[in-house]
């Protein structure tokens, strides 16, 4: 459990990037596309989110480089006749609305960002390690000056 | 200036991971070989190490794609000619040796690892934005149940 001193410097408020300041790509979108996104926001992984504004997967530089040389012949045709939902990752470990500070601070040692979706795979938003960063440089400055501390 | 106590929770020793232990490529390497080096791995940036040990630069999916994309045709071949110096980014952000644990902090803010070079610029190893956040998971969980927390 997480105490209430280091909740209040690590989550102020929820760390939600919402939905509609995420970069993100559609399954029907081609490969090409994909990638034109993720080059010129220098971007590394981004969310595919459907229609319905449900969130789908993930697609990344190292999805697409993966593709591209496993390929006979790395080919920028393919990439445009491709589309994403051939290529994304489907599985992905996800945050769903309600999700306790602790399940988020574990899994942000092995994801650079998570989805936040609600019960119906509605994304919402995502998380990254950025804006949990911000927060313990804030802490680890701030701590020690704003409270006494002693060994129990 | 970060206290003792977060001190003792986040950097109770150097966080470095040693050259070593550290994939990267050369800088005389082919483009395609370091594109199958992060494939094969996983990562999404590398350091480059010239045959002295030193720092040269890093190599990214990222700068790959963009060159990929860049060309008139996307080409395989293109990929086996062109070598890692020909396209690396040499403006990389690093740590020199000696470094504060509040530089460290505030730079994780931006980057998924930093370099860590000596003074002649000698490639020591790395440190991550993962073993950050392994210590500010136990810092989170334990510090509240190891100390009284009082508001001065």
């Amino acid at each position: 459990m997480i105490g209430p001193v280091v909740t209040h410097y690590l989550f102020p408020e929820e760390l939600l990037i919402p939905a509609e300041n995420v970069a993100h790509v559609m399954p029907e979108h081609s490969v090409m596309h994909a990638a034109l996104v993720l080059s010129s926001l220098g971007y590394n992984r981004i969310p595919v989110i459907d229609d319905d504004g449900k969130f789908a997967g993930t697609i990344g530089l190292s999805t697409i480089m993966g593709d591209l040389l496993d390929w006979d012949e790395i080919s920028g045709e393919k990439m445009k006749t491709l589309k994403v939902e051939d290529v994304m990752d489907r599985k992905n470990n996800v945050l769903v609305q309600g999700y306790d500070d602790a399940q988020l601070l574990r899994e942000m040692v092995h994801f650079n960002f998570l989805p936040v979706v609600d019960e119906k795979n509605v994304f919402l938003g995502i998380v990254t390690r950025k804006e949990i960063l911000k927060r313990i440089n804030f802490l680890a400055h701030e701590l020690e000056k704003e409270y006494r501390i002693e060994k129990k």
